[in-house]
């Protein structure tokens, strides 16, 4: 029976788990710290294992242990981005923005540190992970929107939106966390809706994306709301 | 007579002169090579002085030339965004992006490396330089909503803005230089309304400006023309 004492039990654990453990520990470090501040030390501490075993399975230090992390939280953020093709697209996308904002709101110094740029750990090779997250979240998107062949025009609005939605995660994280979460994604959604409607004056393909799209909505959904809050605004222009 | 003979006249310059056709030289290689395939020979040539020259006004080497090249740009752009504060908000809108968008076209390559992220010649400078633009812009479009302490909607809404301006010019610039840059400039002045009209249903401070700034706007200008192409799109909405 002895041998079911849970002691240090690290020799016990296959490569992949220890490998996923050491990721762990690791994404867990650098979203609460900037890069610079996390060492291999520190990785080993917070895994419960020896230096030399952290240099094992990431030979190349902390620059190769740092990119493996950022691949794995890519991984899961296009996870957050899979949601069922059905329903209301405000509700898919303020599902998928829900998920992407809780990955926001937990690995935030992280988060931050990556996107703002000039960071030591920054390399070309970063840059492809964040662009892959970036080119994923906007084929998401597009499927939604129901397009075979999404033209340049329909496609750069998705990508703006996407970028100032990166935008908006950094100066939410940079004034503390403010405003609270739900707020923040029915903004973004309507950010998203009055984008594509904009977009929709000038291109007949995002034209018809608008039409399918507003003929899921109800008057009670979140764009009813919006309509009647903007109406009074813009109501006394004379255009 | 003879000494008006145009020579080599690289000893007459004076030091700001000097340090001025250094720079001008070196961002006009920035702007046509990634940092990584510009030398300072390639500097030195085509400033038509000596490499040891361009040592002595950048000891720093390459680095230190980038940054300064870096700086003087950031000092041209920052004097795009100046415009008197009369007329139509679209139309001083309109006007400062003709001439953001003419800089983008005139820096592409050095443009694309310096905000795509990953270069070897990012660092926390370069973003620090970067950053101070973004926010140069940002209080050129403030001061212009005429709003004296813009609240955190405001400002948030203008910085997705600028963001998605910056992707839409990354964009265009991979996408080689499509649409026509009349046509880009109207649709992001397009884009700002609408995001700032969205933001509007939430924020009473974004309302009181979006009612103001439309009132400067007139039926024949470019909102009016908006609005008519948009309803037809969203009048069959049941909201």
């Amino acid at each position: 029976m002895a041998s079911e004492v849970p002691t240090r039990t690290y020799r016990r654990l296959s490569v992949e788990e220890r490998r996923g453990q050491l990721l762990n520990a690791a994404l867990d470090l650098f979203a609460h710290r900037v890069p610079e501040d996390v060492s291999l030390d520190d990785v080993a501490e917070a895994a419960g294992v020896s230096r030399p075993l952290v240099y094992r399975y990431f030979p190349g230090g902390k620059q190769q242990l740092y990119e493996a992390a950022l691949r794995s939280a890519a991984e899961e953020l296009e996870h957050c981005f899979a949601e069922p093709p059905q329903g209301p697209l405000t509700q898919r996308l303020a599902r998928a923005l829900d998920r992407y904002l809780a990955f926001v709101d937990e690995h935030d110094a992280g988060f931050s540190a990556l996107l703002q740029g000039g960071s030591v750990i920054e390399t070309s090779r970063t840059t492809a992970i964040v662009d892959g997250v970036r080119r994923a979240a906007a084929e998401h998107i597009l499927s939604h929107l129901d397009v075979k062949e999404p033209g340049p025009r329909l496609r750069m609005t998705v990508r703006m939106w996407i970028t100032a939605v990166e935008a908006a995660s950094l100066i939410w994280l940079d004034e503390e966390k403010e405003p609270p979460l739900d707020e923040l994604r029915d903004w973004l959604v309507e950010q998203f809706v009055a984008c594509l409607v904009a977009t929709a004056g000038r291109d007949p393909q995002t034209a018809g994306v608008v039409r399918a799209a507003l003929a899921l909505e109800t008057a009670e959904g979140p764009l009813g709301e919006l309509v009647r809050r903007v109406l009074p605004v813009v109501g006394d222009a004379r255009l």
